[in-house]
């Protein structure tokens, strides 16, 4: 199973702030840019690169609480797990969206491999992090908001060894948020 | 004075591991990269840029661990201060390249622009943080080596405020390093 990650940060790094809000991700940068080339900075093209989503637990509480309507549901009708150890169902807004589970990566990844999923699109930090320290994730997209956030939940925890990344990618937009591309290289 | 950062990390944000050292900044990226174009990826251009520079002591000491030749020392002839409330001198190998201070640092701006300097390099990830919780410093260009740490000591430190980036640029050099840079907006 290839496995990408698609994430937005500050330019320091973190995800959400202490409180596990992202409203400075959608105040940042410069409103009145010229979006025109690349309006959704590259999400719907990665979007359609994938075909199952592995998403954590706060992750997935982030995006309930925004009450998305069909027409803002970002995922179409694509594949999503939830990783969790302490619930068992999704809230009642996320029941037809997603499925729970609870167990070792490895296992659900062959379990999806056998449901013939190829692609999978790894959501949230500690998701993230858990998969990076299984040396699972194969590429990751990082789309950094020009705001410094000065503390809150960062991007990466604690790796059990360092990691060397290849094949760089950058771009700056218009709206000043700068988009970085790397494949990861565990050997 | 304005003042610039010129700084590398990880691609996790850390400026060393958590025991200080840097050795996996020299031997992160891919070594047979063809620089040719831009070897030192603008540091030279930057150093021709400013005319002191100001660093923490944490900084100071681990240039003064490398026990550089003359010929290795990368800051050529420029004044260079360095903050301590502890340290009134500096190791014997810098003692005649660096200056000890010790109070305020809009003082010590204002004392530096007295004797003529305009444009200081303001290095070490405490120092940058004071700085920028001054809302002193113009203008970062930050380095980013292609490995993830997974732990150590982080460019950014706890801020008072969010901060606004702007004018962001970015490059993804042949040796797999990126370079963002952004001016900074404190309004």
């Amino acid at each position: 199973m290839k496995c990408s990650v698609y994430i937005a940060t500050s330019a320091d790094g973190y995800i959400a702030t202490i409180d596990g809000a992202v409203d400075w991700l959608h105040s940042a940068g410069n409103p009145e840019a010229d979006m025109v080339e690349n309006p959704d900075m590259g999400f719907g093209a990665f979007m359609a690169s994938v075909d199952c989503m592995i998403m954590g637990r706060k992750c997935m509480e982030t995006i309930s609480g925004m009450n998305l309507s069909p027409e803002q549901w970002p995922y179409g009708d694509i594949h999503i797990v939830v990783l969790s150890n302490t619930l068992t169902t999704p809230p009642e807004n996320l029941k037809d969206k997603v499925e729970m589970f609870s167990g070792d990566i490895v296992d659900l990844l062959k379990e999806l491999e056998n449901k013939g999923f190829n692609q999978a699109y790894i959501d949230g930090g500690t998701t993230i992090t858990s998969f990076l320290n299984h040396s699972l994730i194969d590429e990751m997209t990082i789309t950094r908001a020009p705001v410094l956030l000065g503390g809150g939940i960062p991007l990466f925890g604690q790796l059990d060894n360092q990691i060397k990344l290849v094949n760089s990618e950058a771009v700056a937009f218009p709206n000043d948020f700068i988009q970085v591309k790397y494949k990861v290289n565990y050997l």
